[in-house]
C-alpha cells in the first residue's frame, strides 16, 4: 500500500528497485520519525487542524510504537515499504480518519528529513561520547607511558626520540580538532527543517517555531528552499567530521600494524587481537587494527560519494537523495564498531620498554648534540656542521639522554591544557538540550 | 639514450623534480613566514638565544622583506628552492651569523606549518568576507523580488509555486551553513604549530605560550607529535569548507544556466556574462556561470585529493605533504575567483517578472485547492484524492494566488532571522584578534 | 561500564568486526571457490600429493556443494566464517585425512584471489551481456525514430536541430567505448593467480600451467608476488570499468528525467515507472529514472574508495584487502539491476513526435541558413554574420528542414557501422574460452 | 579578437575568468590543432569548399606553425585566447579570405576534440614507452639479483623468504596489467570525432572517412552526439589507466621508501636521490620516492575529478569541459615526470645482500619446515600443528634453504613468460599507424 498508489499495479521488478534498502535503513530512522510525529500533532493541534482529544488517541500510539522500536519488536513488512507508511498505516488502522489528519501540513519530504536529522543528531552524541571514552584512554596511557622513550620517525626514516607519552596523547588531542569538525556537522544537523513540506511550504498557518523547540532544536531552517537544500548537505558534511575521525584512527591503527612488526617491536597485541597465518605456523597477524584502518579509509570515501550523486542537480528534491541513507548508516555503524574496538584494544597493547635500545637508533639523539653545542654559543648551522662531521668521521659519542622541557615536548607533556580543550568543546555541542526536548516529548502524562 | 638524458645535468632534473612549483607556491605564503619568523626571534630573544641587537637586526631585516611582498617586489629566484631558504639567505647576507640564528629552536617542519597556518587563517577570513557579501547580495534580491512567483520544481518535474525571493534567499541561508563548517576549519588551523619542530620537540627551553600570544593563535597545538599530524589535516578540514561552499555556489550555478534556457526564461544573462557560439548565430551561451559550476565541482575534489595522499601514511613527517599546497592554493585561489564572479554577475540576473505565465503551470497550484478542501473539513487524503479526480476528469479550474504565511513561506521570508544567524557565525570567528596581533607584531618602532 | 560491553563476550564483539559480511559476501564466491578448488585437486593428483582415489572422493563432495550452491540450498553457518573454512569443514566431515589434503600448495590468499577472479570474469560476462542487450534495444529505437525531429542543446541552451534517432544511437555508441574499458578489465582479471601461495610461493612442486588450463585462464600471474598485488587492483580496475557504463547510464538517466519535463516534453514515462507525490495531485516523478542516475553516480565512487584503501599500502598482503569484497558485490549488482531496469524501460519510453514544434525552437535552424549562404560562395564568417544580422534585426525567416548526409548525422546514422564495432568487441572477450572450461571442469562422469 | 565577438566589450575580469589558463595548456594542444587542421583542410577540398591553390597556400602557412611549435618558438598572445584563435588569426592575416574558409564544415567544439584525442593518442604513446623501458630495467634488476633473497612480508609482519629478483619482477609484470588498460585508453581515443561540429552535424557534405585515414585513426565516432560525449569521457579513461599505472608506481615507491629505513636496511639510496634534515646530521631521507609516491597519488585523484565535474550533466556541450585540459595535462606530465625519475633510480638502488641475516627473520622459514613434513606423508593441517609446537616449545631450528621451481616462484622467476606479456600489448596498441599517419599529413612537397 503506498501513499500515491494510483490506478495501476506496480510491478514486482520496480518495487524492489525503488525501495530498495529503505525497509531496513528505516527501522535506524524509526524513532525520530516517531519524535517529529509528536512534536507535528502537538503543533497541528495548536492550529486547530487536530482536536485534543485526536491529538491525545494520536500520541497514544505513537508511544507505544515508540516502545516497541525501543524493544525491538517494531518491523516494516511488505507491503509497507518505508517507516512513514508503516506508521500512517498503524495510525489509520488503529484510528481512522483521526489517523490520516497527521499528514496535514507536512509532506513526505519534511517528513524524511527531519527523521534523518533527528537521527543524525542522536549519533552524533553517540560519536562524540565514544571518542570522548577514547580520548580519556589515550591519555591514561600517556600519563602511565610518559617517562618511556621510543623512537620517532620522519620520512619512514629514524629521526629523534620520542616517548609513549607522546605518541598515546598525540592521538588524544587530534581528535579534539576532530571534534570541532563534529561540531559544525552538529550545528548544521540541529536545525529544524519540518514545515519546509516538499521544499515551497504550504498554505497551512503552520508554527515552525513550536516544533522547533519541542524538538529542542537550536534553530531552524528558516527558508523552505534552504531546508530541502540541507539533504545530501548534511550527510555530507556529518561525512567530513566522520572522515576527520577516521583518518586518526586509521592512523593509529596504521602505526600500530607496522611497529608492533619485528623490525620495530614497540608493542605486542594480545592473542584475541591478532589472527594466525593459515600457512606460517609463527606468524601472529594484528587482524583487527588492519580492520580498522581499512574500515576507517572506506569511511572517508563516503563524503565524495555523496558529491558524486548531488554535483551538478539543480534545486529541489531528486528521488535519489534517498539512496545516500544506506552508505551513511553504514558510515556511522562502521565508525562505531571501529571506536568501541580501539577502545577496547589500547589498554591491551603490551608496550615494548626497551624498544629504543636496538642498535638501529645508534644517531637518534644527535640533534641533541647539535643544541648543546649551540647552547655553548655556535650558530646553529655551524653546530649542524660539526655533528655531521663526528657522525662521517665515526667520532660521534651516543647520548641518550634528553631534556625537553617546553609545551607538549617530552618532557613536559601538558595533558590537562588537552583535556581542557577536549572538555571546552564538549560542553560546547549542548547536547543536554535536545535529550530533554525528546524526553520531555515522549513523557507519558 | 634514456628518455631523461635530455640537455640537462642529472642534478637539475632531480631539483626540479623535489622542488617543483614551490617557488610559486611560496610567494602565497611569503609574508605569513615572516610573521612566524618575527614571533620566533621575539620569543628566542626572551630565553636568550638572541641579544636585543640581533633582534632589532634581524626585525628590521624581515620587516624589510615583508614591505618587498606587500609591494609584489619580492621573488623567490633559483638556486634558493622556496621561501624558506630565501629568507635565511638574505638575512644571512645582511647579518651574517646573527641572521643564521633564526633557525635555531624551530625545524623546517614547523616553520612551514606555521606559515601555513598563517596563511589559511588569513585566506578564510577573505573568503568568509566574500561569502559575507554575497549572502547580502542575495538577500538585496530576495528582498526586491519577494513578490514574484517563480515556478518550483521537484523531481526535474513542475511541482509548486515559489519565488523569486524564496529562491534568492535560499542561497543566503545555504551559506551559512556552510560558513559553520568554515568555522570549524577556522579553529583547526588557528593553533599554534610553532616550537614543535620536526615533530619531536627540542631541547631549547621554548616558550611556545609567548609565540602563540604573539601570532593571535587562539590557543596551540601542545603536543608536538600532533602538531606534525595537523599537516595535511588542515588542508583536509579546509578543503570539507570550500567544499561546502563550492557546493552551493555551483548549485546556484546550474540553477541559473538550466533556468536561463528558452524552455524556462526565468531570466536573463547581460551580454559580458554570455558567450557567443562559433556557429550558431543565436546562442547566447551561460559560459560565465557554467565555469563556476565546473570551477566549484572541481573544488570538492581537493579533499579527496589530500585524503589519496594521506591514508595509511603512518606518523610522522613525510615528504610528498609539501605536495599539498599547489591544489590547495588553487582550490583557494579558484573559489575566491568564483565568489567574485559570482557577486559580480547575481545583481546583473534580469529576472522575468512573467516566468511564471507559461501554460506548463497549469497544475501547479492543485496543492493549493487540495489545502483549501482540507480546511473545508476533509482528511488530507480525502482532499487529495478529490483533486486527483478534478484533474484527471479535466474539471480542475486553475488557481494562481497563494497564500503561505509560515516561517520561511513565499509570505514570510524571515530575512532578518536569516541575517541574525549569519551575523552571530561571523562574530564567533573573532577575526579581530589574528589582524591585531599580526599589525602589533609588525609595526614598525 | 564502557558502550562496548554490551551483552555479548569480547571474543563474540571481535569475531563480528572480523568477520564482517564475510558470510553474506561469500555466498557471491562459493561456486567459484569450488571451481578452483577442483582444478587445485586435480593439479595435485598429478603431482602426487592426493591419489586418484582422493581426488575422486573430493571431486564428488566438492560437485554436490556446486550443485547445492546452483539450487540455493547451500549456506555458511556461524562458527564457520567463510566460504573457504566451509568447504574445507564439509570436505574433513565427508572424508577425515582426505578432506584435509586439499589445503596442500595453497595458501588462503591465492585460494580467495582465485575465487575472486572466477567470480568477476563471470560477472564481466553478464554485464557485458546486459550491455550488448541495451545497445541493441537502442539501436532498434534509433531505427524506428530516425526520421523524428528533437531539439538539441548545448550550454543547456537551445542549439541545433538533432533527431530522437541521432540520441537513441549515441547512446548505443557511447556502450561501445565502455565495452572497451570492460575488456580491459576481462583481461586484467582472466589471469591465474592460483599457485601464489600467501605471496611468496611454495616449495611443492606446482603445475600453475595445468590450473591455468584447468579453469580456462587466458594466462598466469607469473610472479608470485605480483599475483598478490591484483588483489585491489583487479577490483580497482573492473571499478573502472563499471563507472565507465555506469556514467553512460547515468547520462541518459538524467535527459530522461529532464526532457520529460513539462517544459520540453519530449517524452512521457509509462505509469509503472513513475511516482506520484504525497502532496501534488498532478505529479508524475520519474523516480525510476532519478534511482538509475543516482545509483550509477554511486557506482563511479567504488574505483576511488578502493584507492582510499590501497593507496600507501606496500607490498603483501594485507587484511582489509578483504573488505573491498562487500563494495565490489554492490557496485555489480546494482549496476546490473541498473541495466536490466534500463532495458525494461527504454522501449516503453513514450515519444512525443511534436516535441520541435514549440516556439521556443525558432532560431534552432539558423545554421543551416548559414551554411546555405556558404554554399552560395560567401566565407564561414561572412555567412554567419549576415545571419546574426537578420536575426537581431528580426528579419531572419524560419526554416525547418535539415539536410545533413554525412557520416553519423541525422540523415545518416550509420547504425551498421556502429552495430560492427560492438560485434568485433563482443567477440575478442572470447568469452566460450572460460565458459567451455568450467563446464568441462563440473562434469559429472 | 574573439571568434564571437559581438557588440559589446568584454570585462576584463571576466575574461581572465573565462580564459584561465588556456594560453598556457593550449600550447600541448598546438600541434595536434595544426595537424587536425591539415586533415580537414584537405578534406574541404575534396567537397569543393576549398581550391587546390586555397589548399595549398594553407598547407604552407599551417607547416610553417607546426615548425615554430617542434622549435620552441610559437605562442599565443593576449588578446588571442587559445590555440584555435591563434591558428585562425595567422591564417586570416596571411590570407586574408582563404584563411577564414577553414573553419568551414566544422565547430570549435570538434576542432577541440580532435586536437585533444590526437594529443592524448601521442602522450599513451610515450608513457607507454618509458614503462616499456621501466620493465626492461626492472627486467634486468630480477635478473641480477634472482639468487638474493630478501625477506617477504604479509600484514606488515615478517612472513616468508621472498627475493630481490621476485620483488623487481613483480612489478615489471604489474605494469603489464596496467598496460591493458592503456590500451584501453587508446582505443578509447584513437577514435575521429572531426566532423560532429557542436555535437549535432552539419548540412556540408563532409568526408568523414578521409579524415578518419588521414589522421591515421583506427574509426571514428560515428555519432555525432556520441562524439560530443566522448569529451570528459576520453579523459576520464585515459585517468584510469594513469591511474593504474601511478598505483604501481606508488607502491614501488612505498616499498623503497620503507625498506630503505634502518630497521630494514634492504637498500641505501644514492645521496643524489636523498635529502638531508634540516635539524638531524645523520637523516638522510627519501625525498624523492616519497613524491614519487606522492605524486602519483595524486594523479589517482584525477579520475574522481573528472566524475566530479561530469557527473549529473546531460547530454550536449557544457563550457566547464575545457576546464578538464590543465588536471589532465598536469597529470600526464607528472606521470611522466615520475616514470623517467623512477627509471633513473632503480638502476642505483644499492641492495644490501645480506639483509635477511638480521636475527629479526628467525621464523620466517618455518613454512618450508611445514612443506617437509608434507612431503613426507602428513596432511597440512598436522604438519602446520607440529611445527606451530616445536615455535613454541622453543625447539624449532632455523631452515635457511629454500628450494622453489614452480611458475613464479624464487626459484623459477619466468621473466620471459613475462617479457611475452609486454611485448604482445605493446605489439596490440599498433603504435606505427598513427606515426605514419601523421608523418604523411606533415610531409612537405
Amino acid at each position: 500500500m503506498k501513499l500515491w498508489q494510483k490506478h495501476f499495479e506496480t510491478d514486482k521488478m520496480i518495487e524492489k528497485f525503488t525501495i530498495g534498502t529503505d525497509r531496513e535503513t528505516d527501522i535506524f530512522l524509526a524513532p525520530y520519525d516517531i519524535l517529529a510525529s509528536l512534536a507535528h500533532a502537538h503543533m497541528i493541534t495548536s492550529i486547530g487542524l487536530l482536536s485534543q482529544e485526536e491529538l491525545k488517541a494520536i500520541r497514544k500510539e505513537l508511544l507505544l510504537m515508540y516502545q516497541q522500536i525501543k524493544n525491538g519488536t517494531f518491523s516494516i513488512e511488505p507491503p509497507l515499504e518505508d517507516i512513514h507508511s508503516k506508521i500512517e498505516f498503524v495510525l489509520t488502522q488503529k484510528l481512522g480518519e483521526t489517523g490520516k489528519k497527521i499528514h496535514s501540513g507536512r509532506s513526505r519530504n519534511d517528513q524524511v528529513l527531519t527523521a534523518l536529522k533527528l537521527y543524525i543528531r542522536a549519533e552524533i552524541r553517540q560519536i562524540t561520547h565514544l571518542v570522548h571514552q577514547l580520548f580519556e584512554v589515550l591519555l591514561e596511557r600517556a600519563q602511565s607511558f610518559q617517562d618511556v622513550l621510543m623512537p620517532g620517525y620522519t620520512h619512514l626514516q629514524v629521526a629523534m626520540p620520542s616517548s609513549f607519552g607522546l605518541w598515546f596523547s598525540a592521538y588524544a588531542e587530534s581528535l579534539t580538532d576532530d571534534l570541532l569538525v563534529m561540531q559544525a556537522a552538529y550545528r548544521v544537523a540541529n536545525q529544524n527543517p519540518l514545515g519546509s513540506a516538499a521544499g515551497y511550504g504550504t498554505s497551512f498557518p503552520l508554527n515552525r517555531q513550536m516544533t522547533t523547540e519541542l524538538l529542542g532544536f537550536e534553530t531552524m531552517n528558516y527558508n523552505v528552499i534552504n531546508a530541502q537544500f540541507t539533504r545530501g548537505k548534511t550527510e555530507k558534511i556529518l561525512g567530513f567530521a566522520l572522515n576527520s575521525i577516521a583518518s586518526t584512527l586509521s592512523r593509529l591503527a596504521m602505526d600500530i600494524c607496522l611497529y608492533s612488526g619485528a623490525n620495530y617491536n614497540f608493542w605486542k597485541l594480545p592473542d584475541e587481537l591478532t589472527t594466525g597465518s593459515s600457512i606460517m605456523p609463527h606468524k601472529k597477524n594484528p587482524d583487527v587494527f588492519e580492520l580498522i584502518r581499512g574500515k576507517c579509509n572506506q569511511i572517508t570515501a563516503f563524503s565524495n560519494e555523496v558529491s558524486l550523486i548531488m554535483n551538478n542537480l539543480p534545486s529541489g528534491y531528486h528521488r535519489e537523495m534517498q539512496i545516500i541513507k544506506q552508505p551513511l548508516i553504514n558510515a556511522i555503524t562502521q565508525l562505531k564498531d571501529c571506536l568501541e574496538m580501539t577502545l577496547y584494544a589500547i589498554p591491551r597493547l603490551e608496550i615494548n620498554r626497551r624498544a629504543i635500545e636496538s642498535d638501529c637508533y645508534r644517531y637518534m639523539f644527535s640533534v641533541e648534540l647539535v643544541h648543546e653545542f649551540v647552547k655553548k654559543g655556535l650558530s646553529f648551522r655551524d653546530a649542524y656542521q660539526k655533528v655531521s662531521q663526528l657522525i662521517e668521521n665515526q667520532e660521534y659519542e651516543e647520548i641518550k639522554t634528553i631534556h625537553h622541557t617546553h609545551e607538549g615536548s617530552i618532557g613536559n607533556l601538558c595533558l590537562e591544557k588537552i583535556r581542557e580543550k577536549i572538555d571546552r568543546i564538549i560542553t560546547d555541542f549542548q547536547f543536554h538540550i535536545a535529550i530533554s526536548a525528546e524526553e520531555k516529548l515522549t513523557l507519558e502524562n
